[in-house]
């Protein structure tokens, strides 16, 4: 295993407003960056309580719901918990999260100001049931795609991740060839002699490229581990490759603007300066609307060839 | 004066499903496409009649309304009413007339499945007040495309247009260079020496491209000549390069969606087969929604770059 490089750069929301120049050099080379302390207080204790009211339902079993899917569990080989869709809609304080400023102005440094949200989904391990995570890619830049700008995650941890269940990163595999990373994902067992593990705290973050290599052990005997991600494209890729169509850029902006006058009204978000949303070109709109729904759901806005 | 060619295609809606193929290749290589009966008996009895009160209301002097565009009069030199736009938004008949199954499977046609609705307006001659309408291109195709599909016009019309007031057209100067259509509008008077007149039915319709040159003479003594004028554009183009938003695009889909289910509902209409829109790729729509207005102020909408 790679130790954490000492000098890594790393990311804290107390004392940044937004990611620095090296971070984004870090982040754009290596895949990867480590933001502390973006959730905290009011809004950590808020986010962990209504993300524990989703678990619970979809521990309880979720029939028929296609937002709740499930998993063959590591220790019972039962089906667990193991993805949640959707939390925004389900969830205000989720809405809010979608607002938060050091997040939107680092994810802009990043895509440019035409960018749009895409997913965002809960990803569990469920108490004593982690499942491998194995290598991977979350997903392929589109091909052809020659834009440099990155498509990746944000990833908030609402529990502690420790050396037994945290998320293994290969710095830099995001910059390989397709080849290459097929053959690295090939290896069997889950190999980490050429990877560094993201320890994490409730309330830190990962921006992970969707493309850096990545997966966790299964952890035995691990505790539950919540980890909400949200997706940012940038709007120029999105619109060129998809997969989502025009429509879906469109309804996705006005979710976010209202997430973020969202974020203006809850008391925690008080002291801060709001992102302001501003795209231009292609990308312009004429106005916030409501949207009507915060549930637009992909496989609708999927383009298709008939 | 070139005579209208003797075997020049002139479709007929009363004979046609859509335009022949034929008719397509004129189109595209002259410029403009004469389609003959289009709208008739109460159809055309009630589009009359609503764009008659339009007309009465700004000829009465619509202060302040912005759609309502006002020129100089031929005759007196006093303000006389020359457009009107988004009638769409002003009058039901005009929204069934957007689902016109003959226009809009021709439109497909020649633009490809994902055409989007884009002006609509009303142009106006007042009765002995006839302006010049110099040679003019309506707009030039976007700087760098070089999609061959033809952005153009539908031309309703409403009024007879004899000799004296017709428009004319310069057959297939849509594909001269930018040079070469500039020098020859900069020609002094109306000077139809290369050109050939196209007079129209109550209920005919023009096909024009954006760059055919084209004018009409002030028509001395000129009965009001109504012209209805729906413009459309290929999906992709707009994408590209504009001038409209993508927010835009995706809005004036769902218009024309409810103007085709409008036209459904209406009882001159009822033999019909529907059109049915049915937009690809970047350009699928999830499902029809009820657009929460027909104006959507261009302006609004137009690129901008911050």
């Amino acid at each position: 295993m790679n130790a954490i490089p000492e000098n890594m750069p790393v990311a804290d929301a107390r004392k940044q407003s937004e990611i620095t120049d090296e971070q984004a050099r870090f982040f754009l080379d290596q895949g990867f960056l480590v933001v502390r302390h973006v959730l905290a207080g009011e809004e950590l204790r808020l986010v962990q309580e209504e993300m524990m009211k989703l678990y619970e339902r979809g521990a309880a079993g979720a029939a028929g719901d296609p937002d709740y899917m499930y998993g063959r569990g590591g220790r019972s080989g039962k089906d667990v918990l193991k993805r949640i869709e959707y939390v925004i809609d389900k969830s205000d304080p989720m809405k809010a999260l979608l607002g938060h400023p050091f997040i939107l102005r680092s994810v802009e440094k990043l895509q440019g100001n035409n960018f749009v949200p895409t997913w965002d989904s809960m990803v569990l391990k469920a108490p004593d049931e982690g499942i491998i995570v194995n290598w991977h890619r979350d997903a392929a830049v589109p091909e052809g795609c020659k834009d440099p700008r990155p498509i990746f995650n944000v990833d908030f941890y609402l529990d502690e991740a420790d050396l037994r269940t945290c998320l293994w990163v290969i710095p830099g595999s995001n910059n390989w060839p397709k080849e290459q990373a097929a053959a690295r994902c090939a290896r069997p067992g889950f190999d980490t002699s050429d990877a560094i593990p993201v320890p994490m705290q409730p309330g830190d973050v990962i921006f992970h490229n969707i493309e850096v290599l990545h997966g966790s052990p299964a952890g035995e005997g691990n505790p539950l581990r919540r980890t909400v991600y949200y997706e940012f494209r940038p709007g120029e890729i999105e619109m060129e490759f998809g997969p989502h169509t025009l429509e879906y850029i469109k309804l996705k902006q006005h979710v976010l603007l209202e997430c973020i006058k969202w974020r203006q009204a809850v008391p925690y978000a008080a002291g801060e300066e709001p992102f302001r949303y501003r795209p231009t070109g292609a990308f312009a709109i004429a106005g916030a609307r409501v949207p009507d729904t915060f549930r637009y759901p992909h496989e609708a806005y999927f383009r298709r060839r008939n």
